[in-house]
């Protein structure tokens, strides 16, 4: 099922986040506590935006709880907007490809979630990646798929638009094609300069979300699941919701794929 | 470039081939003599047939020359017909789903060449795949996508037609999309039954690939390159070939996926 | 803390053990229901017997649920004798070397448990390896160092006293520089002619261990938890027994390495 | 024989060294020019000082050029001192562990050479290293042993004696046990402060190394091999020598373990 754990704000050490906490990242990688799977190592990923435009990126398909380069690299890396991910897989091959996040220039994605029977139809999703950004299109999962699709749908100008209109498209083939839910998705996504999170499923059980300001770190993280157990301060991200987040300030818009999905 | 060895006979551990002989597929890992690049080092895999219809598969991305479970399968398991690769990547990634061979069913396909800018069609390339084989596309290599494309080709009734329409198929793209040599390939499948190799390139300019019989051993070898210096009975498959081989019976008859390409 | 799962009899494929009981070693990779982890991910391994007197062996750091090459390899290969593992670390680094089985010339070994405070005194266990023994030290674990000693100690003529000793020392440095419980042990361990079994614990908290003739398969295995829930026939080794096994026979020994650890 | 390059100066991205020159390191681990090995594909490894005492450190077991995580690492990260490392393993495993550098607290180390017929006396060289730093021997090599016991000789005060004597102690090791040459390196290591690197070989063939001093980036470089052809002004480090380099300044000393070791 996934979990993951993004931020933005004041520059801190990607450790603060990814392995600190009490309920970290990586603790939630064999304890997670609020989705249908405990265990998450099939995988992980850190994407962290510094002096480029473009993200550094370190994936690799190892349990995040034993990777020895993850704990040096995470209490040497100062970012000020990165995302992370342990991966449980819903089907697709454990391997580096698969994992997230999935980056393209200045763009970082990850996503908890999945789109219903999407091995029925991968086929067909593949075909709405456009022949421009198919070489980037390196592994076989939904989310990667999900990405490269929004990226067509130009999450350039419109990150809530164009995510809404894929997640649209995969929603009509999943009805068409695959089995539901449809969709479900928590999904964070980054241009290098805002954070972007949304929440959505087309059944109602949209896996959990969460944000809270660090007024000590400066900084906004957004997370699958609170990183300390007895911090109540934790605001949950209503569902069908996008949230543009820039540090302190969170804008929530409504996120409706099904409508699109219905009228087309 | 990739350099591979296949066998059928009497039934021998995998290691009289993969490893013993002085210039056996793991020493070709590191010091191949008739191909560009000496070292192909972006991982291995093996095919070998036993008990059940389908073959054992055991791929992975170290370089062939370092991996112990490696040295210790060929070393125990004894097979009458197997396929073992080492690869050098021509632009794809580095990852278990990339390695050779490729099994579906009771078929397996190693492949030595490329299709020419595969890069630049790998979308319409995908879209040859038949949704009922997509699934079994899980990587991103031009060898996997002409060997499900050969499936669909129709492999069981007719494995030469298949694997000539097929190729013929992306010989098209190649000129349509790519760049020039269109297509190299030398191939070796099998269903469990016969060994198939195959060696054709559209600019004349096709990998190496020899065969010999084995009296004490009572097998055939079909290798991209001689197991042994001064062994001078390895008899060479000519260009545009393919060949059945049914332990010492070798039928060879013509492989002309450029006159289909020129024909469509 | 690690399960394991081993087998002596009629030559089946590795995977009636590994794979396809419901409660197999695999679901007990992420399900265990008998130990403190129930997830044992940090790695697995296979020693299996054929034609050579030395076992197979394939070992890898990756959980054993996600892995393609174990899942080919056990549907492919039948023994008649095998030892299977899968590993939580109580310390160690993952790396294959610290994974078991580990093997020496015609032994193999596996160990679930450990010696208390390992790491204080590991100079002091690896030099109770003897010098030609030595180059066999690959890895950093309890488990191997135990082997080492116990080959040392004169496994080859006499499996329960050359462990029984070997456990000794542990226990005595275990006493002097580490901390209780001393040493909890089940492992398995084979000369490619008998199985060999063990279970104890110098506080009485011995990890789980089971074993059941199958008539329908002609073999027995010996297990860390039952394979099938509702399986009412496994039988319990008895904490402080050393069991060797010759297909349908069980002769069980007393283990008490805690009264020669006295004795010293 | 492995090949290293190391930084010290203002800070620049590590491919500034790794992977941008034309020669650069990554070029080396499949194309080295200077030693027996063209190919040094048994692993890689950053060690990179940053904001905290202790370096970062990302070392795997894949070939340097074939990882995108050591791409986008090298990409990303900014550092006024590093070491880097591509190896070819002269007997031991291939394993994360026994990739370099070694890091210890502030210390990282480096090194590119052997100690002849270490295999047969591991075990002695194992006793040199102290109970109190034996947590720290991970691996096998006999690279991180020379390491560990030049930390118990003193690296902190005295990092030109605590090698030579660490150096002293394993040439008479390999006389006694071993085979000659006894002793080759180049080796570079730091305390986060200064970069020290060293040249010396028991039997005159040392392995090669040069330093260059960069007045566009303002930093030196060290390096097995000049990372661009034709670069006609890099200096030569001479046999038996010790260098301290704080940025453009190098002070070079004797390097003389075989008179310590004959006096021994």
């Amino acid at each position: 099922m996934c979990r993951w754990a993004a931020y933005i704000g004041a520059p801190i050490f990607l450790d603060e986040i990814v392995s600190r906490p009490g309920h970290s990242l990586i603790h939630q990688s064999h304890c997670a506590t609020q989705c249908h799977t405990a265990i998450n190592a099939d995988g992980f990923g850190i994407a962290w935006y510094g002096e480029r435009a473009e993200p550094g990126l370190y994936r690799d398909v190892l349990p995040a709880w034993s990777d020895p380069n993850l704990k040096s690299l995470t209490a040497q890396v100062r970012s000020g907007l990165f995302l992370a991910h342990v991966r449980a897989s819903t089907g697709t091959a454990t391997s580096r490809n698969n994992c997230h996040p999935f980056t393209h220039g200045p763009w970082s994605f990850m996503h908890n979630g999945q789109i219903g029977g999407f091995e029925m139809f991968r086929r067909d999703a593949d075909m709405m990646i456009p022949e421009e950004l198919y070489p980037h299109r390196k592994g076989a999962t939904d989310s990667e798929a999900i990405f490269l699709v929004a990226l067509a749908e130009g999450l350039d100008g419109d990150p809530r638009g164009a995510l809404e209109r894929a997640s649209a498209r995969f929603i009509a083939l999943s009805k068409a094609k695959g089995v539901g839910a449809y969709l479900r998705m928590t999904a964070a996504l980054s241009d290098g300069k805002r954070l972007y999170a949304v929440r959505y499923a087309s059944d109602g059980n949209a896996p959990s979300l969460y944000y809270r300001w660090s007024e000590t770190r400066g900084g906004m993280a957004v997370v699958s699941e609170p990183l300390e157990d007895g911090e109540g301060d934790w605001t949950e991200v209503p569902e069908y919701s996008f949230c543009t987040i820039e540090r302190e300030a969170v804008r929530v818009e409504d996120f409706m794929p099904c409508k699109l999905a219905l009228a087309a």
